[in-house]
């Protein structure tokens, strides 16, 4: 069984981002617009229509099985609007997510986004969370770790203020992902540099705070085959040694997963060569980032099971990367495939 | 012959320092402050012990001939102050590097920085470049995408208001290495995430704007093995493709070059195995951001000749890699070595 730690709904029905849109345009006209959850009309044939062509089609053409499954990254948007539309936008996003996976219990597994927003309390997005994995069989959560949209005006992760959070991830016994969303800032492009960034950024915050420490069992995944840091694995740990903190493997490879959303062969052997195989995840965000179809290899950039199979991996490493650490970093996945609520 | 294409004086004597101190007590009283530029007394002899038992030990010990020497980059604090103060410590520190390089002009070749600040006009980098290379002998600028020390609130490198610097960098011939600064964000570690995203950043810059489209002859390097760039080229072919630009070496690898600043065998070969040798350049960034030795290989992390020695490459390669590539991207260096003014 092929696991996939991350998907993304980027194709939801229309209906989705005409609520947002909506909500947009009445924050455009008043930024402290509050307004009211509502509802968002989606029938069930809808969400199938939605993913039969796209993320069921190519599970069954590239031969993966379960998709963890969560809103739209990009479209989290936590730097737009307020914490109350942040808070409507979010449970619409997660509820749609659920649907999804009582639709295809055996395909899809649901990851929550939180209802964060700039300089807002983590509270509220600890709440969303309870909601979603005590009340709606949610699995993990992705956590961004910029809610500013590129601005980075917020604490790294190490702050206090972010706590409750990381007590809650440990007491529902669900990991983080981190991911950002959208950039705003023309500096970055979305899924080209600020995920990268941002993917990277988190780490080294890792690396240098006390969170780890302070939270032993808490579980962190970093997508996009962990950005620049498996490349620049000896950089960070000699960065580690130099500071005086324990060795990184020591350090990091109890609480941290990388996953393989790195979209050609010499870059996911290059992970694999560096991080062990207990601490890979396999995963590809399709349909995700990069849609096209490599043309020196004819087929799609982010078909990433075939890097994997190609890989010079034992048997047992693949089935860990693969499928059993999917199990041990999700344990509320059900033992036979997706999670009920 | 081996030129190493990234050092900084990080080893300079205590009263470059000691007049920075000054400089920003004055600021800390007055964020206005001009004052004058004034004097640093330093002595050949002094400059001699600073580079003597680091630098030069270094390239004897591990067999590296000439080094292209810059200010040292976290120092170059360009959020700090104002444009005058920028500009005062600035000319220091380039008249610094120049006087290392009349004292050991077979090990050192100069490149400067520039006196950037936020929200100020480029044209005084300019001035400086113009100084430095028509005045002065120097073979290449660093450029700091983002003055603000990792608030990323300037304009992209795309932007028109950068276009005055490259002109002169092409009418000039000389690159520029795109380098940030210290991190004044608690978000960012300056040498584990700035530098690495900085890369990453400019890096898109270039793929979605019409940077290289309008200035053919301009020449870049990205520093610290490209940020996550290589260990993604796939995701980046990929991004390219679809946003409808030029395929990827098209579109770059007439423009920009690779250092081989990656500290450990694993990410060197993933680099050379992605990007083409002609692109890249050999680079230790020695005595720089990670200073101890890899208890898994008993050298320095950031003695990076023993990666690239070890790596699968041809004789030919790696002659570009260690010396021909960098005559190509820094033809101002003197034929036998270093460069005189």
């Amino acid at each position: 069984m092929i696991i996939d730690c991350h998907g993304h709904y980027t194709t939801a029905p229309a209906a989705l981002g005409e609520y947002r849109d909506a909500q947009r345009a009445a924050l455009d006209a008043d930024p402290d617009h509050v307004g009211a959850k509502g509802t968002i009309a989606i029938s069930d044939d809808e969400i199938r229509t939605s993913l039969e062509g796209a993320q069921l089609r190519l599970q069954r053409e590239r031969g993966t099985d379960l998709t963890l499954f969560s809103p739209r990254a990009s479209w989290m948007g936590h730097h737009l609007g307020n914490a109350h539309t942040s808070r409507f936008w979010t449970e619409h996003c997660n509820e749609l997510i659920r649907r999804v996976c009582d639709l295809y219990p055996d395909n899809f597994a649901p990851v929550c986004q939180l209802p964060q927003s700039p300089g807002a309390r983590i509270e509220p997005s600890v709440h969303e969370l309870r909601r979603c994995v005590e009340g709606m069989g949610f699995v993990g959560a992705n956590v961004n770790p910029d809610p500013s949209g590129g601005f980075w005006d917020g604490p790294p992760l190490g702050d206090r203020a972010w706590y409750p959070l990381y007590e809650a991830l440990c007491e529902l016994d669900v990991p983080a992902m981190i991911h950002v969303s959208a950039a705003c800032n023309p500096q970055f492009h979305t899924t080209g540099s600020h995920y990268l960034g941002a993917d990277t950024t988190a780490f080294m915050q890792l690396v240098t705070s006390d969170l780890l420490a302070d939270f032993p069992e808490l579980r962190i995944v970093i997508p996009h085959g962990g950005g620049a840091v498996p490349y620049h694995w000896g950089r960070f740990r000699g960065l580690a040694q130099d500071m005086g903190r324990p060795p990184l493997d020591e350090l990091v490879l109890g609480n941290v997963w990388f996953d393989t959303c790195v979209y050609h062969q010499a870059g996911i052997d290059c992970l694999l060569a560096v991080i062990p195989a207990d601490n890979v995840l396999f995963a590809s965000e399709m349909v995700g980032a990069v849609r096209g179809i490599d043309p020196e290899t004819g087929h799609h950039y982010d078909d990433t099971r075939r890097y994997v199979d190609a890989a010079a991996l034992s048997d047992d490493d693949r089935t860990k990367i693969f499928e059993a650490n999917a199990r041990r970093v999700y344990p509320r996945l059900g033992a036979g495939g997706g999670s009920a609520p």
